[in-house]
C-alpha cells in the first residue's frame, strides 16, 4: 500500500503543480469517469453546444443562404485551417480543413506523385509505413494504382534507408495508432528529400498531443483529423497542409467547383484557385466545421512544449505505477519508453486485452482495445490530470488481479 | 390593378386548398421574407437544433466514445441512406451518405468507368452534360484522366444518339442548375443501357422537389446533395446510390476504413463491404449527419406527388404573375414551360440580372443570381405558399419598372 500512496500522493502533488490544471475546466467531463480516450474521440469544449446553436438557430435558421457570405461560411476552410496551422508549425495560408483524413491522404498522395513526375518521371514508386494506420494504407494503394506507381509497404525505420531515385513520395505516420510509437519527422523529412522524394505526414495521432514542426522542416504535405487531441467533434472535417511553395503546382484528383479560382463563375473549365484553398473539393460540412472552429479556442493561451512536457510526464506516471501495481508477468510495454520515441498514447498487451478493457470501461476507465491484444491509454494533457494517470493504473491492476 | 387582385385571390385560394399547406409550420420561417432560395441551401426544420443539442450535450459531451456504439453512430451513413431512398425511389440498401456531392461524383464514375471496363475494355469514353454544374464536369474531368479515358461534354438530348460502343458512362444532371430543365431520366437511361453504356445521374436539383424514380428504371449510380430540397443545413452530407446489383463489383477509387468489411480488423489488406456501405471512405461529420437525419422526419407522411405537383403549380402561377406584372422585354423565360421538362425551379433572364436579384432580396424575396444573366426562383413546396410566388412576381415587377 505505500507504493500506492506514495505515487497517489506525487500525482495530486503535480496536478497542484501543473501549468495547464485550469483548462480541464474547459471540457465536459464527468468524476465518475477517467477519460483516457481523447486520442480516438477528443472531449467536449464546453462553449461548443451553445455556438452550434447560435449557428443553427441564427445562420442557418434566420439568415438562410445569406449565411455564405454574411457569416463567413465560404471561407470557413480557409479560416479553420488557419486556427490549426499553428498546432502543426505552420505559417498562416497553407492548411485548409474539409474531407475526411482518408479523402486528404488521396489528394495529398496523387499530388505528390503528379509534382515528382513532373520533375522526373522517372520515379513510379509509394512508400508507406508497414504499420500504417490502415485507411492510409488502401488509400496509398488506390492512389499508386490510379497514378501506375507502385507501392511499398516498410518498416518506419527502414523508409530512410530505402527510398531511392525511384521514389516519388512516402506517406508516414508521424505516430503508430496501435504502439503510440513517435516517428522521427525531422529525420525522414531530411532522408526523403536526399533521395529527391516528397514527403506526405499524417498528424492524427500528434497533432494537439505535441509540436509538430511542419514548416521547419520543410515538410511537402500532411493531412490529419481534427476530433481526436483537437477536439472537434465526431468525424470533424480533417486538414491537408500544402506548403506554400509547393501550392502552384498542387494538381489535385479532386477539382471541386470550391478549389475553382472563380467559383461563381461556374466556367465549365476548371482553373485552380491560389494557396490553400486549392485543396478544397465540394461544400463542407459547415456545422461540424464551425463546431470544430469553437473547439480550436481552447488553443488560444496553450503553451505547445507545456503540452509535450505534460503528456510525456503523465504517461511516465502512468508506466510507474502500471509497474508498481499490476501483476507480474501479465502485460508487456509497447510503446517506447524514450520520450523522443513516444507520443500521447501508451499501449499495453496482454492476452485478454479485449476483455481487460471492457472490464476497465466497465468500472470507469476509458481506454480502447485495438487488434489483436493492445490496450490503448491516450493522454491529453489538456483535461488529463496525473490523478487520472494513476487511478487507471490502479484499476487496471485490480481488473488483472 | 385588376389582374393583380385576380392573381393575389388566386394564390390565397389555392393556399387554402393546400394539402401541404401546414407543412411550412415545420420551418423556420418570418414573414418579411419570401424565400425562393431552398433550391441552394433548404429553411431550418424546427427540430434540428433541439436534436443537436442532445447529439451535442449528450452524445458527444456525456457519452463520448461510447456513442460510435450506443448512439449509432458508426450506422449512421447506411441509416440516413435508407431516409433518402424512399425520395428518390430505391429500396433500401443501396444509399449511403458520406463525403460531399463532388467527392461522390469522383467514386461513381471511376466505379462505373471500371464496371463497364470489366465487361468490355474497349469502353473508354465518359459523357455528361455540358451544361452540368460545374463540379461535375471538373471531376468527371479528373476521372476520365486517371482511368485514361476521353470526356465528351454534349447537350443532354444530344447524349443518347451518342452514346456508342466506347461509351463507359454517362454523369447526366437530373436537372439543369441554371435553366430549371428536366432531362428525361427514363429515356435517357434506357437510352445508354441499349448502347451498353452505365449510368450516374446527379439528383441535387431534383431530389426531394419531384418523384425520382431510381430503382424503377435501373438507373445504375446516382449522387445527391442534402442540403436543397431535403433541408439537411448547409454543406450537409451527400449521398451515393448503387444499385444493388451492382455492389458487388462497386470498387471505389476511394477505399477508406470505415467501408472495409471488418473496420476494426484494422488489417493491411482492404476487404470492400458488402452493401451500400462500400461506398464510405472515412469518418462521417456526424454532426452534420444527425443534423440531416433529423431534418428528413419532415418527409414522413409527405406524399411526392402532392409535392410535384404543388412545385408545377407554384412555377405555373409565378411565370403567369411575372406575364401579368412585369414589363414587356424585360425579361426572357428560361425555364421550360412543359411541365415533363421543368423541374422545381424557374430561371428568368435579363441583362441586369445581378443588380435585380440584388435589389429583389433589399425587398425581402430571395432568390439567387447566376452568371451570367440568370435569376433563379426555387420552389420548395414543403414551405413556399402560393402567396410567396405571387409576391415575389409582384415584387419583380416594381424592381423592374
Amino acid at each position: 500500500m505505500s507504493e500506492t500512496r506514495t505515487l497517489r500522493d506525487e500525482a495530486l502533488h503535480l496536478d497542484a503543480q501543473d501549468p495547464l490544471a485550469a483548462k480541464r475546466r474547459e471540457f465536459v467531463l464527468d468524476d465518475q469517469t477517467v477519460y483516457l480516450d481523447g486520442n480516438s474521440l477528443g472531449a467536449l469544449p464546453t462553449t461548443v453546444a451553445d455556438r452550434l446553436e447560435e449557428v443553427i438557430r441564427h445562420e442557418w435558421g434566420r439568415l438562410r443562404i445569406r449565411s455564405w457570405t454574411e457569416s463567413g461560411w465560404w471561407e470557413a476552410s480557409e479560416r479553420v485551417g488557419d486556427r490549426i496551422a499553428p498546432l502543426i508549425g505552420a505559417a498562416p495560408g497553407q492548411v485548409v480543413v474539409s474531407d475526411s483524413t482518408s479523402v486528404n491522404v488521396f489528394k495529398a498522395v496523387v499530388a505528390a506523385v503528379r509534382l515528382a513526375q513532373s520533375r522526373d518521371p522517372g520515379r513510379d514508386e509509394i512508400l508507406c509505413d508497414a504499420s500504417t494506420f490502415p485507411t492510409d494504407g488502401y488509400v496509398a494503394s488506390s492512389a499508386a494504382r490510379m497514378t501506375g506507381c507502385a507501392l511499398r509497404a516498410l518498416p518506419p525505420e527502414r523508409i530512410a534507408a530505402e527510398a531511392g531515385p525511384r521514389t516519388a513520395v512516402a506517406l508516414v505516420n508521424h505516430a503508430d495508432y496501435r504502439t503510440g510509437q513517435l516517428h522521427d519527422l525531422p529525420g525522414l523529412t531530411s532522408a526523403l528529400h536526399q533521395a529527391g522524394a516528397l514527403t506526405v505526414w499524417d498528424l492524427c495521432h500528434t497533432a494537439g498531443a505535441l509540436p509538430v514542426p511542419l514548416d521547419a522542416h520543410r515538410v511537402d504535405f500532411a493531412v490529419g483529423c481534427t476530433y481526436k487531441y483537437l477536439n472537434g467533434g465526431p468525424g470533424a472535417p480533417a486538414y491537408l497542409y500544402v506548403r506554400r511553395d509547393h501550392q502552384p503546382d498542387f494538381d489535385s484528383p479532386l477539382p471541386g467547383w470550391n478549389s475553382h479560382a472563380d467559383p461563381f463563375g461556374m466556367t465549365p473549365d476548371y482553373t485552380p484557385a491560389e494557396g490553400a484553398g486549392r485543396g478544397r473539393v465540394g461544400t463542407p460540412d459547415i456545422l461540424s466545421m464551425l463546431a470544430l472552429e469553437q473547439a480550436l479556442t481552447v488553443w488560444d493561451d496553450v503553451d505547445l512544449d507545456a503540452v509535450r512536457a505534460k503528456s510525456l510526464a503523465l504517461g511516465d506516471l502512468f508506466l510507474r505505477a502500471v509497474e508498481a501495481y499490476a501483476p507480474d508477468g501479465r502485460l508487456e510495454t509497447v510503446t517506447p519508453r524514450e520520450h523522443h520515441r513516444r507520443g500521447s498514447q501508451i499501449s499495453l498487451r496482454c492476452p485478454d486485452a479485449r476483455q481487460v478493457m471492457d472490464k476497465l470501461i466497465a468500472r470507469g476507465v476509458v481506454g480502447d482495445f485495438r487488434q489483436p491484444d493492445v490496450l490503448r491509454f491516450g493522454f491529453t494533457p489538456l483535461y488529463t490530470s496525473y490523478a487520472d494517470a494513476e487511478q487507471a493504473a490502479r484499476t487496471l491492476a485490480e481488473v488483472l488481479g
